[in-house]
């Protein structure tokens, strides 16, 4: 009898040691599109609405536990590797033992899908299996253990590579080494042994098991084999994330955002894209960044973790971090927001500037070659090029406050902290280290002085080196006698 | 008899919605390399020497029509959308009804080349053909409407997939929708009904109209079937985006450009490059650019409608739109030409400057940090790093004159309108509010005072957190006693 | 009997013209991957252990000299271009002619490895072969000379394209052109005739000379015909370029570096990467670039020549050369730094930052929209946003020394030379044209005034175009009455 309510629980294998890797890092840890590997695999255990989430850790277990700490999942450690049977007891060991169904996944396998592990739930729950094996089909399945069925179309066996006859190794279907077992898995999992020539314990060993139960067991087979394509090197990095950047970036397109080179666009699968975006060549999208309506996203940019309005062009090579960009607003070339960066409507932020801990009001302007630090700007206020706000004493960060329908000079110096009041105009290449009242103007640089015929005598000086690099200075030397 | 002077007018159609696009923006305005896809079309008709082109425009006319207005193209509405034979009797209904042979071309095909449509065009007045139909071949042409010829070769009907025999379905030879017909077109698509399961009329149905009339029916079989892809997607807008750029990127490379990796190179198809120009990995060239021989175009460059001289140098990630750069020039990195620019021989723009509306004659350099609006700059002068021409007052913008052989000391600001005499020098640190004459020496900066002893008052006054975090210096305070 | 001890001398064929470059380039200059194709030959031919390496050259010999000249090769001139077999014995009277085995490589063929020499080689001596050719397999080798074998398996002859009879033409075997030969050789190239239709001498009919002195001629077989694909336009150069870089980038991830996207990364092979170095989009790595364990290298930085410490981050877009990078620094986005640049631990560098002969000691922070040329700074400095150092009078260069634990207040001038003693304050907005003692306080401003009500009357008298461009302005002046 079919139970759709029966609990799920998942045991995630993640104790191996990855020597291919040659890497400090565990295995599992290794990020794919911005994610450690086996946190994809705990992503897809929970979007199945998994009861319990187990991961056996082994080799660098510390490391993993730490990674995933705020996931909500499970530890079973895994003090010796003696196999993927002795690792899923580890695991089992951890659950409740309530005869819930019980799937084992494995930490290096970021491609699998949540939708593939649904149907897998559900194809193992109609057919009444008791334990149901994902498989794959290649055209040439060299490596992998092959699926024998039997007459029924349910699974005899499987054989290793090692064991297989020649007719054996053409068959295409193999075991991928997921598996969904009803509960009595792990009593049966205790007699496993491990008389075998590597004299480990061999989790595939259960199907044997299940079948002298007089068990059911299943095949369920997999459209697309990449799916449990594990990652073992960096080489199978790079193809899972080339994989699952080519699978965001369909879905993107297909819910009509423009991609304009999706070979080199890298969008992690936590960002958002509203209808009408257009996202030009080489751009990266990182973490919680949400984009809405009608973006543009120049080349090259680099966005984490910010949320762009309606609107907003961002122009090539700009980098965004936990920054909020207002509706309508436009942002680079060359623009580097830092978190804490606010932008209202219509704000305009240039080139060569750098804002960070800014709340920049509707209509501000900062087109070049500014610092813009742990400071508030009004509305419609005007930030001359070359404006830095010295927001630092060498130890501190003080706070500036700049007002509304203010005109900040070219290459100023406003010294934190700071009160710049509404409509103030402050002249071109003052330092402020007094606040400015409201509609004052304030100048802090020095006096103008002119010394006539100074250049003919400076350059005079140095008349040979002239000469030499400065052709019309020198010509005009000559004509000054 | 072959008439190779009867004239030839072209109906686009394009009025369709694109619902797959997902868009606000009317299908064929979706761009491809640059350009709307429509635009494609309209470009092949003309350069195949269209008499009249009519683009038939229906979902988001006023758009489509908006975005054509200067291209020399009719319009006709079609404002129910009754099917491609409605579609164009509206389109024909523009047409001066002489005679002249009428190409059907489609606005969401922007890989049809005009080359091909010249060999149709030939093809079709060669074989005294009434209708000429481009066909493609595919191994597997499931979906498209199947050419049936009959024994002379000529075309009997067209089978949609729908109606096929398992034998039809097996001819690869399709339908692209594209028909060149003689000037009876018109009058015979009167007669198409639209008695089918769509209650549309079709224009197909006119090739049985033409056989019914005892006129030659023919096919033309294009060489790369990939012409006549339609993008009704943003996946197939990407795919068509891609196949352009590497059709435009081998003619430069036939042509002795070299692209160091053409995979993320994007030259829109109005640029022109000369000999030897060298192109590092993922450099955008836009609009109407034009690259002299043996120019260099840095890693991460986009330039948008400039003319780079011989032998200029852009280095890495420079920005440069509507900029003139002269012969043995560099720019960049990290450098930004707005429109306006006009750079002279053997000049040098480097990091972090903007120019806009500035004009640098022969020789100078502004190596560092500078913004450089509405300025003209005279031979050989040099501008200091972090110099910013200070052009806008808060509403209005003003022209700044910097003459040769100047030397523009470091952080200096110049306030618009300004005049800078020829071999003028401003001291470092300056900021101008008035001219400064020939040959005289600028200072426009405080006086230098110096407290001694100040700074172990100031951080032993934050000796904890300088403890806390600077080390060195808690070992000096220590050391002041 | 087998002599592994004999030596071998290389002749390098690089005299063609290569007109389908297109190019005033000597085909064998135009670079792949970082290195002039004919350099490629030559650390082949030296990497194998060549005692002597001539380089046969003929049209733009010039060039082709001059590139080589500090390789350790000598040059051969052949002054008309009468075939491989004429350019052959130019380059066979540049050797000693005392028995050495002699190799036949091209300057166009960059692809070929040194370890498939070292197999031709060891068989060519294992199998006792007077001239063995190195041969490839192609489904379709449409273009070669085929390779036919007599019945033991050696070369009997070989047939060209246009001599070929349909069933020579299917032989997928064929000549790649390089030959390994023993000390006859020279003396039999003499005896080449060229009674042909081009007219030409070629090196191919060594083979049957061979042949008829009873010697034994063999065929080592590719693994991999791309290694003898010569790149004879830009897009084989292309071609060329991306197989390098695909092998040099699998290597790389073999030995434990992270590669993002593989496909847009590009490290020429005099790199060295360490372990678990992280290597994000579209990084390109030049030169003697020294890369050490654990290092982060950011989406589009472009690094050359630079070594860079243990655990260092280079964020985005930053364009290193020539620069030491210390262990735990991190640097960028949007740095710049430039030849010289000596960094040590834990420094920070940080966005619109350029540095030149610059050494900046431990835990030195630069972090905003600074120039740094010609300047040591102390340990712990902080270098506020704006700094300049006006290194540069018109002419000459000069030097900046800043101590350890100073603070340079943002937006400063440092007028060199200068000496800023340790713990020294510089107030920001100064400009220093003295130098500061240890522990001192300068500042170089002018002092600031305010003038109450003056922005009323500033904008009052430009009030139309306030009211036009910006309203809460236009609103605060009504209020103001």
């Amino acid at each position: 009898m079919t139970d759709n309510n029966r609990p799920l629980d998942v045991v995630i294998l993640a104790a191996g040691q990855g020597t291919r890797m040659r890497s400090a890092l565990p295995k599992v840890l290794h990020p794919v599109a911005g994610r450690p590997m086996v946190a994809w695999a705990v992503k897809a255990a929970q979007e199945l609405g998994a009861r319990n989430v187990i991961v056996v850790t082994g080799h660098g277990a510390g490391q993993v536990e730490a990674a995933l700490k705020d996931s909500g999942v499970h530890f079973a450690r895994q003090d010796r590797q003696l196999g993927t049977g002795h690792a899923f007891l580890c695991g089992a060991a951890a659950l409740p033992g309530d005869g819930a169904d019980i799937l084992v996944l494995y930490g290096d396998t970021p491609l699998l899908r949540t939708e593939t592990l649904r149907a897998l739930l559900a194809d193992h729950r109609a057919g009444e299996s008791a334990f149901t094996i994902l498989t794959g089909e290649l055209p040439d399945a060299t490596g992998y253990g092959r699926i024998i069925r039997d007459a029924s179309g349910d699974v005899e066996r499987i054989v290793e590579e090692k064991a297989a006859t020649p007719q054996q190794k053409a068959v295409r279907e193999f075991n991928s080494g997921v598996y969904l077992m009803d509960g009595r898995a792990p009593d049966l999992a205790r007699r496993i042994t491990n008389t075998n020539a590597a004299g480990e314990y061999y989790l595939t060993d259960l199907l044997e098991l299940y079948r002298r139960e007089g068990a059911r067991v299943r095949a369920f087979r997999l459209q697309d084999p990449d799916e449990v394509t594990g990652a073992n090197d960096r080489t199978g990095l790079a193809q899972a994330e080339a994989i699952l950047r080519r699978r965001i970036n369909m879905a993107h397109m297909r819910a009509g955002v423009t991609l304009q080179d999706p070979d080199t666009t890298r969008i992690e699968d936590t960002v958002t894209l509203g209808r009408d975006v257009t996202v030009e060549p080489g751009v990266i999208l990182r973490g919680e960044t949400q984009v809405a309506d009608g973006v543009t996203l120049g080349a090259y940019s680099v966005v984490t973790d910010s949320v762009l309005g309606a609107g907003v062009v961002v122009k090539p090579h700009s980098v965004l971090e936990g920054a909020r960009v207002g509706e309508g607003s436009d942002v680079g070339p060359f623009a580097r927001l830092r978190p804490g960066t606010v932008l209202g409507k219509d704000v305009h932020v240039g080139n060569f500037v750098e804002t960070k801990n800014a709340h920049l009001d509707e209509g501000v302007k900062a087109g070049h070659l500014a610092y813009l630090g742990d400071v508030t700007v009004g509305a419609e206020t005007n930030i001359g090029a070359g404006t830095i706000v010295a927001n630092f004493d060498g130890v501190n960060k003080h706070q500036t406050r700049v007002g509304a329908g203010v005109f900040i000079g070219s290459n100023s110096t406003l010294i934190a902290p700071r009160v710049v009041g509404d409509a103030a105009f402050v002249a071109a290449g003052s330092t402020l280290h007094e606040d400015v009242p409201d509609g004052a103007l304030a100048v802090a640089r020095g006096k103008q002085r002119t010394l006539e015929g100074w250049s003919r005598r400076y350059w005079g000086g140095m008349r040979e080196k002239v000469g030499e690099k400065l052709p019309w200075l020198a010509g005009w030397l000559e004509r000054q006698g």
